[in-house]
């Protein structure tokens, strides 16, 4: 073969010398890194897909239905809020949801906001589609101010703006008041990423309910946390029928395939089995959040599967050494924290009895 | 609802007044307009889907592996020429393999030049990626000249340059010479678009053959056709590997899920069942042509799984009156001309028999 590398290829200058996005894929005993739902697809789950599978696959020679009008009325069906499908919109993940909204409402000339920390894939996703993007800080208890929030949209008028409820990785939520000030005067569309709603606490409201007044509003989710399928890869997101419209000028044809959509349809009929799993994690969420605060540790209040946690004077020290004793979690967000998935109650016994080892100073704190 | 529509949405300009791409979904007796396999999964494959998908589906809590290690593994074996899995990407269908290039060698300030009539998703996913589209004629006969093409690149200089062969909607493949004189010439990537490889003719060459020797190719192909998935959505391509890694730095994380990865390496294990469908269909194409000729009708060559013939003086009226028979072909490519798909023998019986009603003229020419 040619003597060649990435270097001798004529790629966009702005992409020489990064790399590819993704946490580190490690084989360990205990993974509380990338927030996914420690609980498998119940046998009846399994079985259930397989059947349906099977159905789908004697049709597999034909192009899917481009529209996934079921899936859709399946997704608005379970969002309630008297939702319609053509309020709805799925794709491969959010991170593909993202993209299209960022191809329709962003790119050359345009820019997009965030607030962070927050979810690192909004910038990624963003400069992706050649769209500026303007970083605004969170307040140190990573809450989003509103006079901050509103006078930095009204200074920069960007084209998107990306609101992160509950937020990745601190696992804050935003009051509606937020949204609403925020909606009130950015010039163009307003994502809230909910990626993590089901697993917010009692009293915790949901963007959803701003729709109705709100036609420049999206709320994007999907089902790889609370519906266990990060396998599956099916993120989705409820807004104006106008936007859904829009949505579909730069869909590509038949991107959502006949087996995706025959698999997250039949997972939507277990949403009660599945919200089990999820009421079994917040408790667990709250009891770790508790443990850590009587242990001496910073804790961010959390709405999501995952609790950020520190404060560490070397952080990446304190990854290893959690890494060492077989516990994976995640060195993201802010110097000094860390973030750690909710597990099993046995998985989160493993965690807990790691740090006391890796932390102790954290106990006389 | 709030009284509101897609023109009251801040959209990208160049997206105004589109209209969302893809063939009319109608329900008729004998659909041979979108260049489907007519041979569905057999039940042995259906079932070996369902088990493999009941298999994973008890992990789909997790991310999928990232780099579809295994899929790429088996795509490789399955091109042979000595490729191995460092050499192959695949993505949702092609049209996402194809998007993530344009994400890489394309974007703002750079070009992609086509020779047209060809795939219409080569210009439409250049323009969402925000590149400049350079379209170049094809030949009377659907041929690209060697001294036109070349000359057109030097003026150019296109940073991606896309051959497809077989061509759609023309079904013409290319010679090597031209494929090896485009190489010689073109300054960035040129992407041989072999989504009908499989239905070429015996004695037509596949790019794959020039990939050792040339680290700007790029060969993408589809398990839409041959392999009857195109509710699968599995594209994929062949490369020197520092395109693979480049590409890689604008993938979407977890783009292909865990069920698609299973379905396509599956399929892949049924290959000779499948491309014994491929030969009947090649078979069934030939006879197709033979028979258009013999009744007057001209017909481009064709190395694909669909014929172009004509000539219409209103090509509009007859694909109408064909649909009006229950028989749904194409109205693609240049004035004049219809596409139809092969199918079962049934469905060509019904073609034919539509088309007699519908243009007896030709008959006698």
């Amino acid at each position: 073969m040619t003597e060649f590398g990435l270097d001798d290829l004529p790629i966009r200058d702005d992409l020489r010398g990064s790399s590819p996005y993704g946490a580190p894929q490690l084989d360990v005993q205990v993974a509380l890194n990338t927030n996914e739902n420690p609980y498998p697809p119940s046998d009846r789950l399994a079985e259930a897909l397989a059947r349906e599978v099977s159905a789908v696959a004697t049709g597999l020679n034909r192009y899917p239905d481009r529209d996934a009008t079921r899936l859709r009325a399946a997704l608005a069906g379970y969002l309630g809020h008297g939702l319609d499908a053509d309020q709805v919109w799925a794709a491969n993940g959010s991170n593909e949801v993202l993209q299209q909204i960022l191809q329709v409402f962003g790119g050359p000339g345009r820019t997009a906001m965030g607030f962070e920390p927050s979810y690192s894939m909004h910038p990624i996703i963003t400069r992706a589609t050649n769209t500026a993007w303007l970083s605004e800080p969170r307040a140190a208890d990573f809450s989003i101010g509103v006079a901050a929030a509103t006078r930095a949209i009204a200074e920069h008028q960007p084209d998107i703006v990306f609101l992160t409820s509950p937020n990745n990785p601190t696992g804050t939520a935003l009051p509606l008041e937020v949204i609403e000030s925020v909606l009130r005067v950015a010039p163009g569309v307003v994502v809230v990423d909910e990626a993590y709603a089901e697993f917010r606490r009692e009293g915790t409201p949901s963007a959803l309910t701003l729709l109705a007044d709100h036609p420049r509003l999206i709320v994007s989710r999907t089902m790889s946390k609370a519906f266990a399928m990060a396998g599956a890869r099916l993120g989705y997101l409820a807004a104006h029928p106008a936007v859904v419209q829009a949505l579909q000028l730069v869909r590509l044809p038949y991107h959502l395939s006949a087996v995706s959509q025959a698999v997250a349809t039949t997972a939507l009929d277990f949403a009660d089995e599945l919200l089990g799993a999820v009421k079994r994690l917040r408790e667990e969420r709250d009891s770790v959040v508790e443990w850590l605060r009587a242990h001496g540790f910073s804790v961010a209040d959390s709405d999501a599967n995952f609790v950020l946690f520190g404060e560490f004077a070397d952080r990446s020290a304190a990854w290893r050494a959690m890494l060492d004793r077989g516990v994976l979690i995640r060195e993201v967000g802010p110097p000094g924290w860390l973030r750690v998935t909710i597990g099993t109650p046995e998985e989160m016994t493993a965690f807990r009895e790691a740090l006391l080892q890796v932390a102790p100073g954290h106990l006389s704190a």
